[in-house]
């Protein structure tokens, strides 16, 4: 398995309109994270997770997971994923998760809770540009799970949570890169191996 | 400089509604990779330029030219570059290149016209999934421009034509991707020279 949880630090936690993704907080960014996430050409990778960790108003925090292996009637633009997120955001969350379509469920969890929950089944990396070389990483991972931040990257009081859990920190490129085009790259060096 | 041109087999040459990117010829497609030819965090790259062949209905073919030291007020949402697009196919085109925005220009280019233009500046690549390793060719590529197709690829008679002006036969992942994420490789593997 593997699997990703990008934080959304403005990402609204309420129904928001399809026409202006950007201006919800960038859910654009995370529509696209899943996208890069799950889809490979004509199929979905069976063996992905995605969690997305919603910090913007009006209900912070929100976390949304989507399994590869359940996930139906998805497709891989932005707006498909972003009607999908909305429709997760329509239902009432808790602290446990509920199915809210085929694969999709949502949670009142926040970062401790979400990473309590995952490093027990994942080891935790962490993408910051500062990190070890995912090329001479990739070959030793066994259920990775990736951290990522959006445009704003991750919050210090997060990244002290985040340094808590993770295993390792890692890099994947020389250049600073937008969070998908950085799981594009993880999903590359872990397909060659 | 890197290049990139990509195909679009259906892709309407006609402005086209917003709200349905997938049902305008899977213009989605082409909006994903103009966004990771162009875009890393927080920037442009200057140095590349994308050609979208445009297939569809009602006046095919069109090209649209898109470069990255010119091309300003473009995010990276596909709602946003398709607004770029809609609004270069509301221009007439001829068979010369009309600027219809800061650094976006229309033309009634075909693949032909397109590639005896790009190979008098660019070495022309085309990725295919029977093609040599992108690892193992990324350091001797000098100004490489990559043809991808779109959803379904690039259909026979245009593989003739592309096949008289490519250098090489590329391959990028050992899984079969969309052509957004091959961009995304390749920009990472040239970067890592």
């Amino acid at each position: 398995m593997r699997a990703f949880l990008i934080i959304g630090n403005k990402a609204v936690t309420k129904p928001f309109k399809l026409n202006d993704l950007p201006g919800a907080g960038r859910i654009d960014i995370l529509c696209r994270c899943v996208a890069q996430a799950l889809f490979v050409s004509h199929g979905i990778r069976r063996d992905v997770e995605v969690y997305l960790l919603l910090l913007g108003p009006p209900e912070p925090p929100k976390a949304v997971k989507i399994t590869g292996y359940e996930v139906r009637r998805m497709s891989p633009d932005e707006r498909n994923i972003a009607g999908h997120l909305r429709k997760a955001l329509s239902f009432k969350a808790d602290e446990n998760w509920r199915e809210v379509g085929s694969g999709v469920y949502i949670s009142k969890k926040g970062l401790v809770d979400l990473l309590e929950e995952l490093s027990k089944r994942y080891e935790i990396y962490y993408l910051r540009e500062d990190g070890r070389d995912i090329r001479s990483l990739a070959k030793s991972m066994r259920n990775p799970l990736f951290i990522l931040g959006d445009h704003i990257g991750v919050k210090g009081e997060d990244e002290e949570v985040v340094m808590r859990y993770a295993r390792e920190l890692v890099c994947v490129s020389p250049l600073s890169l937008q969070a998908d085009q950085c799981i594009v790259i993880v999903h590359y060096e872990l397909d060659r191996i």
